[in-house]
């Protein structure tokens, strides 16, 4: 049972305004009296008008799509991320058509593809697979989340002051040896500065330290395999010291307090841990965890505002080019919880 | 820098086509020999061709758009329902506007009306505030996924065989008492067949149990508060006696295992636990949860595959309209793990 499409001539018979003023309350609203805008408005509902955005969006191009792609859902990071982005709907009125990207660039660059074809006005990009030189090729307003970003505009937390953050607040715990768990990856993804961080502080402090990289794989059961093997190796290798251990993600730190919960039905004073991103895995551990706090959803409001200024810069009628790439950073804030001795 | 628009006219000079031919290559490509088609697609990529899909959705319909709206990302069994739902574009190359309700009916209607605007082809819904009733009314093809679904088609659990399962498993594993904590739904959410299982059960082989209905809240923290006041109450009510719980979800049985683990450092004889969904928690939490397992990755891609039926039965000359609405049972499967002792 398919509805008689309700046309501008419709409405304008409706109304008695001209056709002309029916469009312009479409395109230009502001250009008419709110009175008479109200009438329409009332119009509109009284005929069951169904509008079409797809028709403006090909007059002006646009469409007020977003679209998002994000490497997996398992780490808590990226599921609390999109939490947020999509959440900002109600702020700035994009719509995000989302994508998860499963560490597969073919899949990604496909999926991009298609979202050009519908002609999205912007893209957050928060996996790592497409370098950002060929983000940039795309030619639409782009902003990265804590990935390469040489290229393009982007979002992250200030790591550096995050490795800084996590590596004091173990070193004030008193232990006797810090130990940083990650991942083995390129210098120039913003997350590296955490290792920078962390080697600074044990240096500066001449801490007993080391840094223990390993490649997590593509999934959870491959990451907690993975973190097994690394709590044998600490075990067998600081037996009896008190350990501090700084740990890549919430996800990570959250699977290691698991391990040692079983082993000790609590977590000993020979353990102390620190996580990263506060992510909601953080509280929802069997203790809650230590962590260096990325605000998510500021990160997320900023990038989205970021994508709206660059897109509405493309929509005035003599649009200036970026003159330079943005890179902005939150900072993190401590979250002091129940896997270290707090000040 | 806007690149030049690449049209029609372009790429039939460039390939020597007629435009006719080039026309038919993006709408009926099967009309042409594959060498043909061949050649057409070299010369895109040559020219640097962006298609406009817009375009192509006005003339006929067919956005490949799904709207998806789901509750909320803190429970687990959601957020994994999304993980699961955007992988089907894989399968059927449709794309997912998302969006998060928050218990919020207004804002849910004014972001259904906003799809309808982008000539979304179906909509997937799993949150509650909307009444079947309305989202039929909106004439589009919908699937209702464990809501309420008097007016629409719905893929569910089948719940009740879910609450039997849980039930028998607590009653083999020997308890003194057998305790359902649940919310106080209307009997017609699916889930509430999980409570009758549970009775059905219990008076059957005439168990002492019962069922205990409380109102989570809309948040985690919400959540944890009243699942704290419900493990003193049970602690308090049946000392000493041998409880075995069938929790509404994994993130409830999560919270409430660590509640026990806190306080024990480890699970007791005392206490039995089962949870439903196996969402990504119920093996993430400190021990490995035994849960009633829904086959989320199976009702996400039914729930599409049944959306896409109905969607492609659209598109035909002469759609007929649906005879009767179809309700789809995925059957559970019931997970032994660590929370229970299994035979």
């Amino acid at each position: 049972m398919k509805q008689k499409k309700v046309t501008f001539d419709d409405i304008a018979k409706y109304t008695g305004f001209s056709k002309t003023t029916i469009s312009r309350y479409f395109n230009h609203p502001d250009s008419l009296t709110v009175e008479n805008q109200d009438k329409i408005a009332d119009a509109l509902k009284e005929l069951n008008y169904q509008e079409n955005k797809l028709a403006k969006v090909l007059a002006n191009g646009q469409s007020e799509f977003i679209g998002v792609i994000i490497p997996n859902f398992y780490l808590g990071y990226f599921s609390e991320m999109l939490n947020c982005i999509l959440s900002t709907y109600e702020q700035f009125g994009y719509k995000f058509l989302v994508f998860i990207g499963g560490n597969n660039r073919e899949s990604e660059r496909k999926y991009i593809g298609e979202l050009l074809a519908y002609k999205i006005e912007g893209l957050i990009v928060l996996s790592h697979t497409i370098p950002s030189k060929e983000l940039a090729s795309y030619n639409i307003p782009i902003v990265a989340i804590e990935r390469e970003d040489e290229y393009v505009n982007s979002v992250n937390t200030n790591n550096y002051m995050g490795g800084v953050q996590a590596t004091n607040l173990l070193y004030k715990n008193n232990c006797d040896v810090l130990l940083h768990i990650n991942s083995d990856m390129p210098e120039d993804i913003p997350a590296y500065k955490r290792i920078t961080g962390f080697l600074d502080i044990c240096r500066d402090h001449g801490l007993n330290h080391e840094l223990i990289l390993r490649d997590f794989g593509n999934s959870y059961s491959e990451t907690k395999s993975c973190l097994e093997e690394v709590y044998q190796y600490i075990k067998e290798k600081y037996p009896g010291k008190k350990k501090g251990i700084f740990l890549a993600n919430d996800t990570h730190a959250s699977i290691m307090l698991n391990l040692i919960f079983r082993e000790y039905g609590r977590l000993p004073d020979e353990y102390r841990l620190v996580g990263f991103d506060d992510s909601p895995i953080a509280v929802e551990s069997v203790l809650p965890i230590s962590t260096v706090g990325q605000q998510i959803d500021k990160i997320a409001y900023t990038a989205v505002e970021l994508l709206v200024e660059q897109m509405n810069e493309r929509k005035k009628r003599r649009p200036q080019p970026q003159k330079e790439l943005l890179h902005k950073e939150i900072t993190p804030v401590l979250k002091l919880r129940d896997t270290t001795d707090n000040p």
